[in-house]
């Protein structure tokens, strides 16, 4: 039989949507998926052997650099997600990696694609793919969904802010912010009550935040109906995110 | 058969240590302990027909009012968790339910027990629990563990404090703080790194928070080598919570 080097490794988890997963009105939160992709990622990437622990070996460990998540369903609390992942594709010192949410009857809630950078853990540099990881990615690129553009544009006018103060239970194995967190606080500012499912998210993260700090989180609508969302460290003025988000007409969103 | 209704109704529930569970070093926090307590909590409540919603519409919630957790071991991120929880005693206006948390071999990690009360939604003043619930709880209690005196002691000399803001991203179906982050916000203030793993917890419950609100977390060491720690909010200076920790000598602790 001969082997189809082309196929993605795809490694499947279910996940029971718990209280803390779901939002004031037991509908799954942004943040929630956030955490099933997350968690996922990790035992994905320790099952092929380049996980943290055995980067760190190497001094290397991975650094999430954008994620981009388009939900068409948010599950309901108690409610059971298969997520799906796998190594999507190869690019210029950054690995790709994708998802799909599924139902219990295999229905699509949604897809993701994360983009993933080696940082050297010594001088906290961003460095390139360590050898011979490249076997565990498909030749041709596998994406569940295509990154909106380039980049995640800069927010410039605030039209509103929340303060936010990072604490240590933020903090994860990494020794800063949990990334999760940055999901939760971009949505911080906005108008309105605490259901958070935005259709569309896509989250550039660009330096740490650690316990004590104080973070802004703003946003503002654009002229195309999404919104632009930034978290500033107040110390020194230095973006730790920006977030596009986009949300439906119906109460899907807010 | 003769049906023993004096036996406990247990509901299991398994859980898998994920990475947003754990503390900075990959081992569970009690805060994700805490997590998997509630949850089955909630569960469980609804399969007896006693749930949330259902007591909504006698106008009436639940509150927790106290809970204690006695850890051996607390396990480590990935790894399988079995909580077992049944109702285990009614006292004067209160409801108990017990806990048990088991590893993969059925070996004991840690028990606790909670008190929860019935408020009035409209009143937001604590009940009697409503008729017909007795049914559902055995003859003579049956706890895992009991209850380490009647209350959890008054925090007099301050030795720490750290200032906490809730968010958004705090609130729960109930609209105030979920108590989880009550058990995180209480070790907050601790010197030393962000590995929590007290011993035992022993938590009042006293007051609710909402997003926006300050919460001065406070804690000093006792006499007797335990840890008190209170919850207060700084506008009124309201105790939200009480809080007695105790620490094994070894590593085990911080």
């Amino acid at each position: 039989m001969k082997m189809d080097i082309s196929a993605p490794k795809v490694c499947a988890m279910d996940f029971r949507v718990r209280v803390t997963d779901a939002g004031a009105d037991e509908r799954g939160s942004i943040v929630g998926v956030a955490g099933f992709l997350q968690e996922i990622a990790a035992h994905h990437a320790r099952l092929l052997g380049f996980g943290t622990a055995r980067l760190n070996e190497s001094g290397v460990t991975w650094v999430l650099a954008r994620e981009y998540v388009e939900m068409r369903r948010y599950p309901v609390y108690g409610e059971s997600v298969r997520v799906e992942t796998w190594p999507a594709s190869l690019e210029r010192s950054r690995a790709r990696r994708d998802f799909r949410i599924l139902d219990a009857d295999g229905a699509e809630l949604g897809v993701a694609t994360s983009v993933w950078a080696p940082m050297d853990l010594a001088t906290r540099r961003l460095g390139t793919i360590p050898e011979g990881m490249s076997a565990d990615f498909p030749e041709t690129p596998c994406h569940s969904v295509e990154l909106p553009g380039r980049a995640v544009s800069r927010l410039r006018d605030v039209e509103a802010e929340a303060r936010i103060l990072a604490r240590r239970g933020d903090i994860d194995v990494n020794g800063h912010v949990n990334n999760v967190h940055f999901f939760e606080w971009a949505l911080e500012c906005l108008p309105g009550d605490t259901a958070c499912r935005p259709a569309t998210l896509d989250i550039s993260f660009r330096a740490e935040a650690v316990a004590g700090q104080v973070i802004l989180a703003r946003c503002a609508r654009q002229d195309d109906g999404s919104m632009l969302h930034a978290l500033v460290r107040e110390d020194d003025g230095a973006e730790v995110a920006r977030v596009r988000t986009t949300w439906a007409s119906s109460s899907e969103g807010r």
